[in-house]
C-alpha cells in the first residue's frame, strides 16, 4: 500500500511529499490513519541526525493520534474503527525483563517509531498494535497528540522519582513539557513551584495552577529547601547546585531536558540528606495507559498550536525557535 | 563526675589523657561506662579538623558499646545493665517531620557524638538514651561497635538505593565500610560483585562470600550492565562512568564513601535506562535497630583488629595509613 507522507530527504532539510510502500502487516500490527500529530524536539533532532541514527528520508512524527483501519489477526485489544495514540516507541521484544516488569521503555530491543522506520507526518502509520493505546473519548485528538511523547515523558519521570500526592514538586521550564508536568504535578494533589526566566511564562504557570514561580532564578534566592521533588525540563546548562539545594532530605532532581555538557557536582551535596539525581526516557505500556486515563479524568490538556500539514515547515520552524506556545500539533483531516 | 578519657588538644595532635566533667544528666539522658570503641576515618577527619568543626580539646569515638550505669527518670527502655551501643549520632529534635519518619540522621538540628561535645575514647559517655541501641547478646562487644556507624552507613545506603533480596549489588572498595556492605548484601539474600585494586582483598572478598570480583577495574572490560545497586564505599576519584555502565536499568550507584572531586557526568547516562545517583548518610533510629537484629540472625560481623587504649595512637595511625584489616577498636575493658 503506497502511503502519501512528508520527509525530510537530507539531513536538516525542509519536509516535501513522499510517498512510500508500507510492507503488509504482521499479526500483530495495526494500520492508523493518522488525524493529528504532534512535533516534538526530538523530530527536530532526527531530522538533523543530531543522534547520528538518521535514515533518510526520514518521515518524522511520534505523536500519532488517528484511527485504527486495518488490524492483523492476533489483535485482541484493539478494533477497526477505534482511536488510537501511538508515541516514540513503535516495538520492543516483550519478553525480557525489563518488558515483563512493564518497562517496555527500558527495553535494549526498543524500536523508535521514526528510528530506521516512517513516522506519523504520514496519511497513514504502521506499528505493532500493542504500542498503540486507544484515547479517551474526551480526549481531542489534537490535545492527545502531546501526551503520547510530552505527557508520558513528564508523567513517568514524576512517578518514577517519587511522585504522589501532597507533594511540593518543582518544575524547571515551561514548554511542551514543563506544562505538561506542571498540570500532572498540580491536579494529582500537589503543589507547584515553576522556574522559569521568561515573565509570559511565569504568569501563564500561575493561571494553570501554579503555586508560586521563581523568576530569573539565582544562588541570591532565599532557600527553601521545600520541594520533594525537581524535574528539568530544559535542554540547558543550570546552576545545578542551586535546584539541589531546594529540595528536601530525601529529595530527587530528576531531568527529562538533557543539558548540553556534563553536570559536576561534589558529592557531599548528595550525602547530607541523602539527594538523589536521575533522569529517566518516556514510558512503559502500563504508564501509558495510566497516564492517559488520569489526563482524561483530570481534563490535563496541552496548550497547542495546531497547523494544517501544508504549514509542516512552519511548524518545525517554530519548534526550532521555541515560539511555539505550547505544543505544536499537525492536523492530517483537514 | 569526673570522666577518664584521650583527647587531641590541638588539631592533628596525638591522643592524650584527658579529664573532663560530665553534667549532671537530664531526664532522657543515659550513662554508659564504655567497653569497646571502634575507630573511624570520620574520627580522624575531626581529629584533623577538616570539616571545619571540632573544638579542642577533642575525644573522638562514635563506635560505642558499653553498660548503662545511670539513666534519667524519663527512660523506657534501657535499665542499668543493659549493652548499649551508639553510633555518630547523639541526639536530634524528635519532633521534625523528618524525625517523625524515622530518619532522625536527617534532622537539621542532629548533634554528632564527637561533635561540640566528648565521643567514646573515654571510661563514660552520657548521650541521649534515645540514640543508645541494646546490642543483641550474641555480639561480641568489638564486633558489635563498628556495626554502630560502618554498619549501619552502608545498611541504611542499601536499602534506601532499594536493595530487597534476589538482587546483585556491586561494592566499591573492601574496607571498613566495603566489607560489611559485601556481608550485608551477600547474607540477605543477593549475589555480590567487589571492585578493589588489592589482590589481597579479592581474595578476602571471595572468601567473604561475594560471587566476583573485578580487581583494578578499566573501561577495557567486559560490560556486564548487571547490577541493580553498586555503593561507593571508598573516598577517591574513580572512573564513575564505568561503574554507570556497570548497572541495570533503573540501577543506583550510592556514595557513603565521597570522592574529593566533583563528579562530572553526561546526564544522557543516566537517561537511556533511567539510572539514579545518590548518597546516604548514617541511618535512623529503626533502621539502626533493624540492622542490629539482622547482624545477629545472619551473623554478619566486622573483621576487627582490636588495641587496648594504651595502642590508641598506633590503631589512630593504622587508620591513617589504610593497614587496618579491616576495622580497628579500642578496647577499654582491659
Amino acid at each position: 500500500m503506497k502511503v502519501n507522507a512528508l520527509a525530510s530527504k537530507t539531513k536538516g532539510a525542509s519536509l516535501e511529499n513522499f510517498e512510500y510502500e508500507i510492507k503488509e502487516h504482521s499479526s500483530f500490527d495495526c494500520l492508523i490513519q493518522v488525524e493529528t500529530c504532534g512535533i516534538c524536539h526530538s523530530d527536530i533532532h532526527m531530522i538533523d541526525n543530531d543522534w547520528g541514527m538518521s535514515r533518510y528520508p526520514l518521515v518524522p512524527g511520534h505523536e500519532i493520534v488517528g484511527r485504527v483501519v486495518d488490524i492483523g489477526n492476533e489483535v485482541q485489544h484493539l478494533k477497526i474503527g477505534d482511536r488510537v495514540g501511538v508515541g516514540w516507541q513503535a516495538s520492543a521484544c516483550l519478553e525480557c525483563e525489563e518488558c515483563l516488569n512493564g518497562k517496555e521503555n527500558l527495553c535494549n530491543k526498543n524500536v523508535g517509531v521514526i528510528v530506521g522506520r516512517h513516522g506519523g507526518f504520514a496519511k497513514y502509520v504502521q506499528v505493532d498494535s500493542r504500542f498503540a493505546f486507544k484515547i479517551p473519548d474526551s480526549i481531542e485528538s489534537n490535545k492527545a497528540s502531546p501526551l503520547m511523547c510530552a505527557g508520558i515523558t513528564v508523567y513517568s519521570a514524576l512517578r518514577y522519582a517519587g511522585m504522589s500526592s501532597g507533594q511540593h514538586i518543582g518544575i524547571i521550564g515551561i514548554g511542551g513539557l514543563g506544562h505538561l508536568a506542571l498540570q500532572f504535578a498540580q491536579k494529582l494533589g500537589n503543589k507547584v513551584t515553576v522556574f522559569t526566566t521568561s515573565k509570559d511564562k511565569a504568569e501563564f504557570a500561575l493561571n494553570l495552577g501554579a503555586s508560586d514561580v521563581v523568576l530569573n532564578p539565582t544562588p541570591k534566592d532565599k532557600l527553601n529547601s521545600k520541594l520533594n521533588i525537581i524535574i528539568n525540563t530544559v535542554p540547558a546548562d543550570l546552576d545545578w547546585k542551586y535546584f539541589i539545594n531546594q529540595l528536601k532530605p530525601d529529595g530527587t532532581l530528576t531531568f527529562v531536558g538533557v543539558p548540553p555538557k556534563p553536570i559536576s557536582l561534589p558529592i557531599g551535596m548528595l550525602l547530607d540528606q541523602r539527594k538523589r539525581i536521575m533522569a529517566s526516557p518516556i514510558g512503559g505500556r502500563a504508564m501509558i495507559q495510566e497516564m492517559l486515563k488520569l489526563a482524561a479524568e483530570h481534563e490535563i490538556f496541552p496548550v497547542t498550536e495546531i497547523f494544517d500539514k501544508e504549514e509542516a515547515n512552519l511548524a518545525i520552524e517554530k519548534v526550532r525557535n521555541n515560539t511555539i506556545r505550547y505544543r505544536a500539533v499537525l492536523d492530517f483531516r483537514k
